[in-house]
């Protein structure tokens, strides 16, 4: 693809200079295009009798310029054409991860969210409409705070003041949902390939923000009745982690839930290593049996544990306001580069959700969330207990919106989607949630979103699938004779 | 404050060893707290008599250990202190880079935002109403796209169809407010110290994320007509910048404007050098006098420039809703990353803009803004021509929200502002907008917020106050005998 060069070695310029020009010639004369690759640098100094050096310096000059540029395993593209070509952004951009991707099904089992149909969309109107009528409206509609719309932080403080979550040394900050607040947690404490512990398997957009920053990922394993804290504690003494990520209610894929003892041996393993606590607690308000826990924040006498909310899983999700709560040091790090990120959350879903959790909305909301979800839950138990191969096993939480399935050896739960989806089930497979381990024989079943009727038949249809999958490998295996040592 | 150290020479351990013994031990036995400062190597190499590397082996140590850590230019500090004590929150965090802070005022030049008295708060209370009536209320509460909510991309993209800025391979991602804007671009392009040409000066925002990013940032100085193209294309060949930034009007903080002549000239600097041109236009709307000029982006055949709008500068700048228009491959990359920072913007904002923007609303109060901000910049000029040294000179724009006020030397705006503030008025010095020149003379005067008595009784008091000084340093200098040179 690379026009033949003609190199002079007599010549007073270097080498790589000459065939640095020459490329830059032919792309400006429009020899190469934008989006070309050039030829390897092993094979072109074996055509031009070169050092591999030679090539290298030629392209690194050639890379400086902006005109080619590398990637790793592929090689090296011209990332412009002659003057009169545009941009090659094909060559210009990162390389992109593949995104796992969800196809949309009769009956998904795919969201953690709560149902549209549960949403108390009068009492929306009734607080939206006090807002938008009251003279906070022109405050509201102005610029605002990094922290957050003045009211509402003052409300999350004094609720919090009443749970014993918030001290004299505490503040407050609103962001753009818990995804936020994992964002600037890691603006502000991960930089330079530091060390983050996480229950594996772990919510996506967890990891995801952690690998783009470069973090040292180590995840402890995760089961029925949360992290594994034998491991956790040799991974936090050997590792020595700079931050800890812990969900202590109905976690985020497995359902799982830290007892009073597991929270406060997390507390212990967390002091001894000297790492900053983030507690997530996205799920915390959805308790359907049994009594609440305290948070590992509210067992917490130093208060340095970092504790994430959110309304969005009691309600409106496409109104994305969470809040952090954590030492004012900390908090005003955080409001900085919350500043820096988007200004400030959208003050106008502030102040509605403010009107909607003050005016006692939120609460009655929740009651009958708690049934409904209740119902939802047991349903799916229900199911999963009837249904599924005896072989599966699979977490059984008293609250939040998941449960976690393991399938059987040699099952695949990634591979089984697609024969799910074409009747018309959806999950999402373990592999989206894998930190340190695969978890391909696993899945998530997300079941806030469907009616106890739905779940039923869709947990019907993949106990089917999976029933008649492991049938047949198991008749494979046993036709196959195992094969003689030699 | 280290306790004395008895290191043993003879001993098998090596000496660094011992010494990071030492100091655990001591912050075990809370010798040694949380926040203390460890002496400096130099020091502490003489007193022990030990090679400085040694200590800094020791202490490399005891930072991989997570118990000491290290701030360039201050020394290294304890971070935890014994079992019982809690997190040394102030050790732990990074340095803060100190905010430049203007304390409110009774007339306020310091914030480039509309005036809340002009807000069209009866039209946006009606399209709020409009939104949480429809059917499409349940859409809205419910979990979003990361592209933005979809009707509003449509009717985005259809608008920039219209307007000649959105072709086939083009795409539109809302994100909140320009600010996100700049963050997202930030992630997908600069990574890894690339270079980065703004004006210069500039709005602190864009700075902030690219400094926060270790981007290589050169400032091309910024006048009256708007970035300076000899410096611009000189800059652009040396540095082959891999994004440059522009505003095509009404620049924030100058009010430049680049004229049609200037716009082609940056498309073929940006072209010829390979860069990724990203035009700012947040008051792109605000014309007050003569007409609208085309965007770069609009020019530029290719469809490689990048658009960044907002409505906060028209109206409720507490709604934080921008978008970005420019090639797919480009803002597929931009979605990924807006997924990743907040999941997406706050749905119930993006419906109600939409529906202002939609049923006219915001076209008749654009008119309304046009009138009142152009009575305000016809105030703010007059005023400044009227009670300003005659040795200041300003900027004349004709639409935005910022006058530039350079002082003659050697005022300083900064000094200046202390006095400004207890008679009352305020503003942002210069140095506030700095990238690679100081500024110390100039200051920004944003009029949009002020009614016309407001900024000519604000703009009175400033010529008043920078005419005084003047007056004393030029005593000072006519006083004060050039030294004769020996």
């Amino acid at each position: 693809m690379l026009p033949a060069a003609h190199l002079d070695p007599e010549s007073h310029t270097p080498l790589y200079r000459q065939l640095y020009a020459h490329v830059r010639d032919c792309i400006d004369s429009g020899l190469l295009r934008a989006g070309d690759r050039l030829p390897p640098t092993r094979d072109l100094a074996g055509q031009l009798g070169l050092n591999r050096t030679t090539i290298s310096a030629a392209w690194a000059l050639l890379e400086s310029e902006g005109l080619i540029r590398g990637h790793v395993g592929r090689g090296s593209f011209v990332t412009r054409g002659a003057r009169a070509e545009g941009l090659a952004w094909s060559a210009l951009l990162p390389e992109q991860e593949p995104r796992p991707a969800v196809a949309p099904a009769r009956i998904s089992f795919a969201a953690s969210r709560p149902s549209e149909l549960l949403f108390p969309t009068d009492a929306f109107r009734d607080s939206c409409e006090e807002v938008i009528r009251s003279e906070e409206a022109r405050v509201i509609l102005q610029l605002g705070s990094p922290a957050g719309y003045r009211p509402l932080r003052e409300f999350l403080l004094e609720r919090g003041r009443e749970e014993g979550i918030v001290g004299d040394n505490d503040d407050v900050l609103v962001t753009s949902g818990i995804q936020q607040a994992f964002d600037l947690l890691q603006r502000v404490l991960i930089s330079n390939g530091e060390t983050v512990v996480t229950e594996d398997p772990v919510y996506a957009g967890l990891t995801s923000v952690l690998r783009r920053a470069g973090a040292n990922l180590v995840g402890v394993p995760t089961g029925d009745d949360g992290i594994d804290l034998q491991a956790l504690e040799r991974v936090a003494a050997r590792e020595k982690p700079r931050l800890m990520v812990i969900t202590s209610n109905f976690q985020n894929p497995t359902g799982a839930t830290l007892n009073m003892e597991a929270r406060e041996r997390v507390l212990g393993i967390v002091r001894a290593c000297g790492a900053v606590l983030v507690e997530n607690d996205s799920y915390g308000d959805l308790v359907y049996e049994g009594a609440k826990l305290p948070t590992i924040r509210q067992l917490d006498d130093h208060g340095d544990t970092v504790l994430l909310r959110s309304f969005s899983k009691l309600a409106f999700p496409g109104l994305r306001t969470g809040w952090v709560i954590g030492p004012r040091l900390l908090l005003a790090r955080l409001t900085e580069a919350k500043q820096v990120s988007d200004l400030h959350t959208d003050q106008l879903s502030q102040a509605v959700l403010l009107r909607f959790a003050a005016s006692g909305r939120l609460a009655e909301h929740r009651e009958h969330v708690l049934r409904e979800c209740g119902r939802r839950l047991r349903a799916a138990i229900t199911a999963c207990e009837e249904f599924l191969p005896r072989d599966c096993s699979f977490t059984r939480p008293r609250g939040g919106m998941n449960l976690w399935i393991r399938l059987p050896q040699p099952l695949d739960a990634g591979e089984l989607l697609a024969r799910a989806e074409r009747e018309g089930v959806n999950y999402v497979p373990g592999r989206v949630f894998a930190v340190s381990r695969s978890h391909a024989g696993a899945l998530r079943l997300s079941f806030a979103q469907l009616t106890p009727e739905e779940i039923r038949a869709g947990i019907e249809i993949l106990g089917r699938i999976f029933g008649t999958e492991l049938q047949r490998v198991r008749r494979i295996e046993r036709l196959e004779p195992a094969q003689a040592l030699v």
